[in-house]
């Protein structure tokens, strides 16, 4: 029979693994209630661990056809997949899989019988491939990783209590107080006493008396403390990680209010700045897109720039007649700024160096005393262009009435682009020269 | 009937949000007790039940009328207003509204009375409320986000352990021991009990005995475990927080006094150092600066620099006549040092790059020899403002009196700052030429 | 009578301080005490009562009459210190100096007597100067500040522990089992089961059984498991902040081996890097020379430099007859290199840009093949100075022998410094000149 | 006897540090039991006494004949190391070593040799030494820190918890109850009680009753809640530590899919920045070549840089001639890149300024149309090379196959190295030259 290479990451091959991980589950649970409850591996429970052995070995099988990726690639070679796998997780398989019980059932030697029943422990290790599958799992499905650390540590606990549990009812001997117990009520006592050592509550309703349970007992304990600490570490570290970005984000503002009243600014200063960090947290939580996306390649970087503004900068008539690597190199070299509502961005009469894009929000374009509104430009317009030509002063006042995201783009790094492109330049030359004259006809009628 | 559209920071409706959240805490202690105790719904508690009724079916009219805010933007918009409303709260808060009990207790069925009694539990959904509710209070008020977080914090957990309290008052059997109780002292022993265990102090004293409370127990337990292991990460996450900046300024410091004990740097200036982290602590929690303003966006950052230097720039001489936005960019550009008591911030004789502005301490003017003072310089006052026209040799020694907050000006930013204003740039010059003229007529004479 | 102004420093101050702290901490012990006993207020205790009151009314004199430092400046106006007392810490201190009793006392009436007796615990009110008296003596001993935190953290437990166990002896009544205790016995008990209340131990022995008890209970352990929560949370920060180095000198690390397995890099030079940051560490902990100094304000990064460098610098031929401006700028542009041993610091043959001052370990000068020594340069050596005056072929091979702290200063940096020196660089460029014929006099001999 | 230095790092010493260590541990065992059991030092016992004596001593002269490394140097002088032992572990080593019982057991007098068996606590002195052996240890072997730190901690713990064990027994009344235990119970119940506490479980089965026990339990849990707080900050804080690799990556991709969010980013390049991130992780936990070789000095740095480039840039045909340093500076200054699937990292028409080298992963060659693949680059190979001579249009469009890793050199870059390199720039100008020329021709006739 020949098995395809299956891929880790198909639908079929996640279904498959999330079915081990429930029978891997289901046998950890019912395992040691068997052994400790001297249950006869019988009936629907020797049906069950037939059904167990032959789905276990059709794993090895199926896990001995799966491609792994090493480093985003995937290897579908199937020499090295057996290599992998007879080094990692082969041997574990193959002893969670073997039927042990069956075999060893057929002698009728009570010695044997003994030995099988234990041998169901090695079923167990069929645990050690949780991890795995739950990685797996959160690849293809994107899960968020904090959630998954979370419900594999209470996963975890849970398991462990639960063994404990049973090894508490095997060697547990309370004869006067409690006794005697059904089955169900003394797995629930265990399994309470478990979880109160556990949790380091220690009612002290149940205590150990003989040695060997005073011995049982101090082990639990030690690792109860060390799995407690364990756990609250685990927490304390997941809540720092959650609130990173807030936390670096008041850390700034505490920053910013301690050097303002140290340096006693004026209120209303005060609550514009506090207000333009109350805007960056909640438009961004306070990241700042440059330092974002210098931290992606260049090719990432360009068409996340490109699908953001080539719209607007198609719009500015000098750019016209570009070529899209001239566009490209523009785009790459827009500067984000912010303006909060009142804020001047151009003052008439100021020399200008910048033109801007507005990308979020809105401005007013006023008269010099502000009485008149000439025109609100909103996203996706844009200003100040006559700059990048020539270093004329603004001829308007323009003015945010709200909070704007806006690029600039300055005359220096626009000449710096032009000169790689030669023709573009000589063109951007004459507009420019067309330009001055204009202008100073105009000035001259004045 | 027409209502306006609310604005959800306005005095009343944050005063009627705080009525609701004061009705929630109230009904979230009664309806435990009554549903543990039993109590008749008649009387008083149903006079109780009926007003809770109608206050949160005028809240759901009142909330179905409150303009919300999107980044900063406040959407008044009836419709919008409308569907986020139905997208979030309306359902919950409809299912806490409804008078289930009045309405089914008209049927007089004893079944349907005991779902009448039940229902009142959906009032409890309010409790979804409270976090919206703070927050809204926290925005309006500006109060410290680490003290709110820390009393939802305790406001939870004793939310959560009275109604776990009140569970345990319904299933706990204790029929030697305590009975017969008291109303009162039955629930202060439950909730004793529920502290004891949340806290994971355990005394033992109440213990679980039948299946049933045992499985409680159990799930409390682990609940509890998970909450204080909340409770503590939170803790440590906010003394961490608290103490960032301090932690960062000892970290600094540590970093500095290592390195100077491994180079055997002599102690007078080891102490110098380390009180000059004093200072910077004492004066501005360690925090620099420029790199709190580089974070501001431009307007506001002018806005800051030049209430804090204006008048003392348009006081400089050189500086006369020099337009706003001249004075604007100088501001931009001036750059703070710190001076200890003793430093020299001139050497007479040296040739000078930059001129000075002192903000906060003061500076002596000393003879070559330092046995004279000839004039002390205090805040607000400036020096070597002849650096920006001409490189000439310093012709005063200055030293720091103490602890000096100054802004320093370099000929070379200076400079740069020039060439975009030509009129102002020419002045300059003349008023250099004419400094160089008197200073070689003075160099002859000697 | 005219008191003179105190400097909050001066040691008899400091005395006087700590005093007072002894003070507080006994009333805070005993007061309770008597009042849990019912002690009389008489024989030695009024004494001791009496010299109470005396010394705490002193304490309000002395305290308004001590200087206090602003941002490190020292107010000694009286005024000041008066209005900045009274808004403070004179109320609290007021009440607890007051001698109520003494006055109460004297009236013989039953009712005024008990007040009397209850007003002592307005004395703990002195409890609230610890952490002004701490910072005080802190500030004159510059302890460590984690050890003072530590210990200030476990005194205000010792404090509350004992507070709670006299209010738990006020209110315990155990009727049946310990009972008759005596005084000391009680009170042992009542301290131990505090202890094992706030530290979650709870063993049980001792477990409320009255209302009054029952409520105590639930208010100290929701105290101590919040407490509890905030000394763990404050150990973790301070285990956190201890290692802090280490640990940024560890990610550092990790970072780096995990790049060189990722690049499959070879053993020896994997070793090689390795043990060079295990000597950054050991030698510096980590931190990096020039990190360091760039934070600290020119005079005293100077000051610094010059010790470091002073001596060394002024050996070198070519800056012989150089001023004192141009050797602390040329100080100022040293640049820290550090070199491992085998490591070729300059090779025969290649053109130098740079001059090396060595100010730890040594350097082998050799021959090209390395078999001949022909010098070892220890610390305070420098050498390649020539590639200062011109761009020539380093003439000799120099090989690290052990781990090298140097600095070196390079041609570019160096022409910088010249151009501000202009008579110097005069000087330097005639040496240069001369070296160049020298140079190539000895090549066309060649 | 001439005892020779001994290198602290060698086999021998290492080894005889271990049997100390493991010496150490089995005195800090047996001599609190000894002292409990009120065990006679006699047989056995006193063998063993006097073999741990001679065992000390011999280690104090092989101690002070190691030798020491002080910041990475081995001193092998013998004053030097004299001082060193002496000022620091000689006299905890004396005491230690001193044979007090076989002295003063001599003497026969009853209160003398009392003494002598309490003297046997002095060698638990040598405790003190097991840090030193462990770091030598760890040294010698490069052992996990973080592990090697956890070991320590529950090293110790479990050292107090039985010399805790050992003091409870020996004041320890428990008569009803438990009496008479055999000495292994008695052990293991104190024990079990001390577990109990110190993980404040605190069951209450064994609790103290008389003043002397009470006093005992409340220092052991002050000690026990201290050190349960010092435990899970560690291990919060080691978990911290691990995971900051993780979650410093975590934090990147947060802000990133943060900002794509907010910028409505289509779904496919927000994957496509995913997975580029995912590869970052997978390959290079996350960490950017450039900034960590940037830590490393210029030699290691060159040599890390040559080992992993040379091959490939000897291969460049215009680098054929270039001389060794020539290749150095050219490697110095690689750029790394990374490009994704699908990337076009050169485009037919664009003007070129730099060349790439593959370093893993493959390119593609495709036509203008993309139908057409004419070749595919892998690891070892480099293209774009002319783009270093001249800036002519791209000859090819290429396109990334899968995840590269290249390396790229801009001409910038490349032209500031000739500088420095006046022969081989020559040689470079005349092939540009050439280049040019053909280019032209080809032009032509097209």
């Amino acid at each position: 029979m020949k098995i395809p290479i299956l891929n880790p990451d198909s639908h079929s091959k996640i279904g498959w693994d999330i079915l081990i991980l429930i029978l891997t589950i289901a046998i950890t649970i019912i395992i040691p209630l068997i052994m400790v409850y001297h249950l006869p591996l019988s009936g629907f429970l020797l049906v069950f661990d037939i059904l167990i052995s032959l789905i276990f070995i059709a794993d090895i099988l199926i896990e001995s056809h799966t491609a792994y990726s090493d480093q985003r690639e995937l290897i579908r070679d199937k020499e090295k997949i057996m290599n992998r796998y007879m080094g990692m997780a082969f041997v574990t398989d193959l002893l969670a899989a073997f039927p042990f019980f069956m075999i060893l059932s057929f002698f009728q030697n009570p010695l044997l019988l003994r030995i099988a029943l234990l041998s169901n422990i090695l079923r167990l290790l069929k645990l050690f491939r949780v991890k795995r599958t739950i990685g797996r799992i959160r690849n293809s499905k994107r899960l968020n990783p904090s959630f998954i650390r979370m419900s594999l540590l209470i996963f975890w606990i849970l398991i462990a209590a639960h063994l404990i549990s049973c090894a508490w009812m095997a060697i547990w001997e309370d004869p006067a107080a409690l006794n005697p117990l059904n089955a169900e009520s003394m797995y629930l006592r265990s399994f309470y006493w478990t979880v109160t050592t556990l949790t380091t509550i220690g009612y002290g309703d149940i205590s150990p008396s003989t040695n060997l349970e005073t011995i049982f007992v101090i082990i639990i304990e030690l690792i109860g403390a060390g799995m407690y600490g364990f756990i609250i570490g685990n927490i304390a570290n997941i809540i720092a990680n959650i609130d990173i970005a807030k936390s670096q984000y008041q850390e700034k503002m505490e920053k910013v209010t301690t050097f303002l009243r140290y340096k006693n600014i004026p209120h209303d200063l005060k609550v514009k700045i506090s207000d333009y960090y109350d805007y960056l947290w909640e438009s961004r939580r306070g990241y700042d897109e440059s330092s974002i996306l210098q931290d992606l390649p260049k090719p990432l970087k360009t068409s996340v720039s490109l699908f953001l503004n080539r719209g607007i900068i198609q719009k500015v008539p000098i750019f016209k007649g570009a070529n899209e690597e001239f566009i490209k190199e523009v785009i790459l070299n827009l500067n984000p700024v912010v303006f909060t509502p009142g804020d001047y961005v151009v003052i008439k009469g100021e020399i200008g160096y910048e033109m801007y894009f507005i990308s979020r929000g809105s401005v007013d374009v006023v008269s010099e005393d502000e009485s008149i509104v000439y025109a609100t430009l909103g996203a996706g317009s844009f200003f100040g262009e006559i700059a990048l030509l020539l270093s004329a002063p603004r001829n308007a006042t323009i003015k945010a009435k709200d909070y704007c995201d806006c690029y600039s783009l300055d005359k220096e790094t626009f000449d710096q682009i032009l000169v790689r492109f030669p023709e573009f330049a000589e063109k951007i030359r004459e507009m420019a020269e067309k330009r001055r004259a204009e202008t100073e006809e105009k000035q001259k009628k004045k």
